[in-house]
């Protein structure tokens, strides 16, 4: 049975060298919870280009449910393998703005990331080498005053505009060890040849996106007959593509996704209203 | 009565000369079904700028409802008139990914459109002159691998950026001579010079777009008094604009709208609500 | 007490000289009501890129709640402290399209300003020196037919177009002296004290934006016990940071926005939920 395994991103570690120096481009590509309605993408924006007018700016999403650091961990892995070497992520899903958390800039994928240390880069550096981790320290490099509640503007957009042009992350602040760390996105492959994985995104479409890969659920398993349940639910088959699936528009099956993770899918249907499953379920596979 | 008959908008034919070669531009539009909050439309974008740097992308939306192929297919027709000779269209709207409906590349109104071969090109084919379709073959120019899920990302968007560098169409694969039609555009005028419509698109003010343009309801018409019936309710006026409407705010009129088709308005209110109205609905004009 | 007090953005009147002539830059900033569903923004950029394909566009959000013109301008003051010099916006939130009422150019705050006279520059205005407002009249920049129902596209488009490729404003009409204007955006300070503003804005997480500034509520009336009241209910604290109040989540306190007003606000929880708010609604401060 083909079922379009994936080559590219299922790789826990980049096969890139990691030993070139990373070289910031003038591609910004920006990922919060901010929203599209209020002026505050806007105001990013506008400062990146006060401070380089060459900058190319790209939106990932601007919808990261509020406060949800986790789907924007998921959505900036999903994202950075498709984007150039160089690029630099400004990613803003901040709760803790204005407090101690620091604000920081870490390398990885030969790309730059601009944001808080709460986690939202853990994913991440979960998947690719890190090369360097800069605690944002140097006001030299922040808007002018930073205000309490809205560092995007006031710090990260100004240092990511920084980067753009040229300037070097030892400027930027003092290189710390270590970053804090979400639960790992890795699922568990037990003795008994059980997989324990979970959803860790649910899409637009109601794909519900697992943590399992090729690397625990082998062809050779798929082959074998290996089973897949999502919330006491049997996904009975295992399919290369959305519309192969023939039957009740109520049939989940399986599918590796375009991320690199097996994926519940429903044809033209949310796998996820009809599971009525959540981020967080558990997902066997047996 | 004015009523603000467009000119240019409503040609069934494109006046300009279709001999001369396509030649595209670095800018490179999107419309798709992929919503805005996950990693869909950013990956697609971080293809293109890979491959081409220089390429200047634009949303023109990514909020067509899932799968809804009429949907994509009139909102590039109403765009691609605002757009520059050489813009590149990638339009993915495509609930067959994965399996064997073609990868396709059309040239019409001076423009390359490149997405699944599904009907999404249906209605600009209708209206303009189509130079060339290309099925999308040279898997040189796909992303490797190429995922059965995501062929946004691994085949329309590079190869939208191949062309935006300069590839030549005939590199892309082979020259075809049929696409895949929906339900024509055009309204019915009939021997006894009623006109048979339908609503084929609703906006965000809910206005009703029909079907029907100047060339079926003509200035001498509207002037002699030709009345329009929606859900077998009278649209009792003609309005040029929409602030025009001074009446109640319940009362729908009808007005030429921007795409060049009569609309079903009110003021200030959604006149899909006041009428109950949704795509398909019929429209008499008598 | 640390209460974040800004510095840059509460100032009445820009401090920036406007004696230097306004330069136009490339940077098209656009905020509408059009939604990100329609052929609408997209075609608002198609006819700005045929016209100057260098120019670089930045969406400010077209989210606007239809019709709403307060709300457009609240947001357009809120943006234009963060872009630079010569950027030009493009605000349409327009209702009365294909009305008498004027198109128009305004330049203040050494940026430039194009859309419809009703009210959306007043707040831009009521802050920032204006240096000149032009009724655009000259049609040789509009687009040729002007549709009577989407001046953005016919009109406000090209115009923005034109002036991004270094045609002066003189060219484009007559320069007059009035504009449409909004009730002013100042709360009102009481002889007795007391500080009378009010609501204007509620943001995607909830945080109620009130009229007051610094100028009003000084950091000494702070640190002397002053007290706001919301909806008839005591707001206990001033924060300098959301994260801060460590409290009950449906605890709302007060906070100096990154917008330069004071906003009531809520941990992780909307303010505006809890407190039943709407913009207009009155905050006292006694």
């Amino acid at each position: 049975m083909k079922t379009g395994t994936p080559k590219r991103e299922t790789g826990r570690r980049d096969a890139k060298p990691s030993r070139r120096p990373v070289s910031a481009s003038g591609l910004i590509a920006l990922l919060t919870d901010f929203g599209t309605a209020d002026y505050f993408v806007a105001a990013v924006k506008g400062v990146i280009l006060a401070a380089n007018p060459q900058a190319s700016i790209v939106d990932i999403t601007h919808d990261i449910p509020p406060h949800d650091i986790e789907a924007g961990a998921f959505t900036l892995l999903a994202t950075c393998s498709s984007f150039p070497d160089g690029t630099i992520y400004v990613a803003v899903v901040d709760p803790g703005v204005g407090s101690s958390r620091r604000p920081i800039m870490v390398q990885a994928n030969q790309q730059v990331f601009v944001g808080p240390d709460n986690g939202i880069f853990s994913y991440v550096c979960d998947r690719y080498a890190v090369k360097q981790i800069v605690h944002l320290t140097n006001d030299e490099y922040f808007r002018d005053p930073v205000s309490a509640t809205f560092n995007g503007r006031d710090i990260f957009a100004p240092v990511a505009a920084a980067l753009s042009t040229g300037i070097k992350p030892g400027h930027l602040g003092e290189t710390v060890a270590d970053y804090i760390k979400l639960k790992p996105l890795s699922a568990e492959a037990l003795p008994n040849g059980q997989i324990v994985g979970r959803i860790i995104n649910i899409d637009r479409f109601g794909n519900c996106v697992t943590n399992i890969t090729p690397v625990e659920l082998t062809p050779e398993m798929i082959v074998a007959g290996a089973k897949v349940r999502v919330k006491r639910k049997l996904v009975k088959s295992f399919r290369s593509y959305f519309a192969e699936e023939t039957g009740s528009k109520d049939r989940v099956f399986a599918v590796w996704g375009s991320a690199g993770f097996l994926e519940i899918a429903a044809a033209q249907e949310s796998a996820a209203r009809i599971l009525n499953a959540s981020r967080g379920d558990e997902v066997i596979v047996s």
